[in-house]
């Protein structure tokens, strides 16, 4: 089989760390403040770069025990998302926390999945560009993220399909996905070769009960239904750098 | 397949803390002191809500080593689930701990399972409101929880049966369910999209034996024989928020 | 498929502790001292709880990483298991330990295995009663523990089984079972909706030795070669409370 | 189907223990000594059983993460196995280490596998005897440890083969074995009922290349490709215990 | 069935570490100096090992939370190995890190995937020495490294194909990789017997892009498609050791 033509634009490393609150209490005042500062500073700097060459962050409170914050980068460069958790992890605020866990991919679209205009020209096209250099979408209040794989059973086997037969289970699944256009924001990135999954998908919403209906609703989609085999799912609330010190006192 | 239309009600958090005991035993009684009124005070605050529209709260031991203390919350928004964990984790008492488990569901029902009348009339439906902004039952002296999914096998996959065939099954496993009313209470929450299981099941008795009849029963109707999967059980004995000083001494 | 008709008698607990060797070598002598003694007095009292109305209680050490302490307590009610857990997480001893396991389930025997006399009237027979709330056998040197259940297989499913075959199976198990009657003794519990699996087995023998044998040859039963998945397995040697301090220095 | 008769010779103890470097640097000099005395007489005293009715004794480095050093006990009571663990639970070394795996096993050969004037006798039988009560192999520079059981498949399931067929794929892969004999040393113990895989396989060379294409030959026999489930793999190079302290500074 | 024939090159180690952050900061400057001093020259040495005869070695940084510092070590003997782990062990930086991962192998290659010149003359010819003690590629500014199995599955089992379906397959599959020359270097080493997966995969870029690339192509090849089995995927950024400094202030 063939694999299909994908175009890749930005690397993204999603991020998830636990702060250690017993360490974190056992610190003084004067020193859990220049922590908050210093992280606040880090993390504004990172979400200002909103020049579409350059890349976009944004940071989510998790909900529940998988972790407390959540923080997405998506630059240019593999060295971009190192850098960025290099310098959080020198942070003394970074030295309270475990990461427990993170994602390294690659904003990806299927050259096949393309609209006819877009196909030929992918350079110059605004629909294209806008895929690759993704906007965090304005309704992003919370984040839902999965890694996934495509199922390789012994019957079911995604990769013995042939190219027509993925195809059609591709565009029935963007069907359902975009009855939720408007609502659910989405971003997917490939993994394969970088991380543990062969996807990540990332997405944004207002009202998180959306995320429930569309994967729900996905979930009866045969290409789920039968090939579809799902990591842990973490969702978050959007917080803001310059909030963070609420959640650190 | 076209997914099972669903209602769903509020937002459900369980939240699964161990307590560090070395590092308890360490602080001394004033510091103890301290963390158990802030404890209490907080839990009190959060099972006093009582009103319908601003949902319920209420408090378990966990037996065993899975976790110490089980708390779940049913609340409108996921902001105010969060709000809830991270006021306890800026607690002393939370700093004493793991949060070693946490569930984030919804309440769901299927509209399908619904009797006539109030099919038609969601919104005024006393029974339908009622089960979508449930109480905790009067018989909660026990609670278990578990997690499940529907099992997606090369032979034996829910997704890819027809909607007639999902309802028969689930109807039957219905009567199951209603041999224990007055017995076993019963919430079941909705986390597709929301946590890595499909739904949670949250059972309450005052006689724990009942929890293993009633799986066990249900493990032979065929829904269950052949589609779940079971995630980890958590069995509970309901802890007043003002008794929490026993243990904690 | 209807459920077997089983009858319950005494709930159970092993709980599996392990010692934080570098945390007790730095408590000094005296707190060590207090902490041995508080710890010797709680299981001495727990295991002298013979009254067959009230219960057992039994201790061992673990041999190997798993856990270095497993007791294991037989109670009336689950309130009562979970007095005694907590009475032990208050000792100095319990915040020097973590606990790596434990098991919530309730000794079952199944109505239909029981001879003739027996099931017709359950409340007065002493092979019943015998069963539902056991003594611990004489040779009980050494505890074989583990959880297991029955497979859910796309093709061997054991919920999917009618209820002749399933008898027919468990008989011819029972069979083997009984060729190590007086050299291998045998309580198993129930643990649907009160643990991650569905059931323990509790095995006691003088011999190790037997251990291996008779679950070398139960492999070869149809019911386990094709039905059986198992969980971690414990082996312990037994302690009396007043050996403790032995281990202790 | 009927178990194969076996015959069994000493208990194995396989003990993985990681040393908390951070901990143990953290020792004054004078109590890292008294540390490196008390265990280099601890495993001394071990080894130098060498009378063939008490048992061997032999420690290893373990290459890479898993563990630092692996001590394998062979001893004729299970007692005597935890006795030992035990005794080196109480030295200051082990205190500054984590037990991260252990092996409970038994000595097992079949006796269907033995050569014909064997069979008869035994007791008498040098042969028998020396593989139930082994030497460790001149050739033990190296060793690798792995558990594995026999796989319980719905279609490949080696339980419900009958005795000619089992047999038979034992006896092929007897001959693979063969072909590294006097370059590859193997003692196999039985562990069901004992510990979490079926058997432990221990194997001794000079040269680490042998455990690689010993084992890559065998995967091919059939009763491995078909039948064989394998946990961990470790890998270590002897230590006299004299030179532990080598390490330890 | 007959295992193809291998030649085997240096023995390889990968080792991945964690810093503990927290007990990093907690270190004075001094003793954090003396670390770095005594870990940068420990693998300036290692690394500074260029003779073909002796091995090779180089360090990355690890995107993502499974580890910090991942160093590949290729050396003739596995006791180099331990010796090198050892001493890496003995540091002051060491005793900050925990190993998270390592693998240990060796370079495998199949004789019979050999062009005809080299099967007959191995110890002479200039490829297959090159490939059994292989050069870190010039371009390597990037690691990927993942340990791998082929499926023993009861339908799709590599090791009951016959040696010419394999020898096709894994020739269809060298196609795909050989599309990558000059962009992928590749170091293949087989670990049966060694470590818990059958054979390491390390490959090198300048461009991440590659690894998805490459990875996702392959997947579609039927020897992947239908037996590959994968474990944890790991992608690093290459450190000269003169510029650990920088990450350890």
């Amino acid at each position: 089989m063939t694999a299909p033509e994908t175009l890749e634009g930005w690397y993204a490393l999603h991020e998830m760390r636990r702060l250690d609150r017993r360490a974190w209490s056992a610190l003084d005042e004067s020193r859990r403040g220049k922590a908050e500062t210093e992280a606040v500073r880090l993390l504004t700097d990172a979400e200002s770069v909103d020049d579409p060459d350059h890349g976009r962050s944004v940071t989510y409170w998790v909900i529940g025990h998988k972790a407390d914050l959540l923080t997405i980068h998506l630059r240019p460069e593999v060295s971009e998302l190192h850098e960025l958790e290099r310098r959080f992890d020198e942070t003394l605020l970074a030295s309270q926390t475990h990461k427990v866990f993170s994602y390294l991919s690659v904003v990806e679209i299927s050259r096949h999945g393309l609209p006819e205009g877009a196909i030929e020209n992918v350079e110059s096209s605004p629909y294209v560009q806008g895929r690759l250099y993704p906007d965090i979408p304005e309704y992003s209040t919370y984040v839902c993220f999965y890694p996934m794989s495509k199922r390789r059973g012994e019957q079911d086997n995604w990769y013995l399909l042939d190219a027509q037969a993925r195809g059609e289970l591709m565009r029935a699944h963007g069907r359902t996905g975009r009855r939720y256009a408007g609502k659910v924001g989405q971003i997917v990135t490939g993994s394969m070769g970088l991380d543990d999954w062969e996807w990540g998908v990332t997405l944004f919403a207002d009202d998180p009960l959306q995320f429930k209906k569309l994967v729900y609703e996905m979930r009866f989609d045969e290409v789920s239904a039968r090939y579809a085999e799902f990591g842990p799912f973490f969702v978050g609330q959007r917080v803001r750098p310059g909030d963070l010190g609420e959640w650190l006192r």
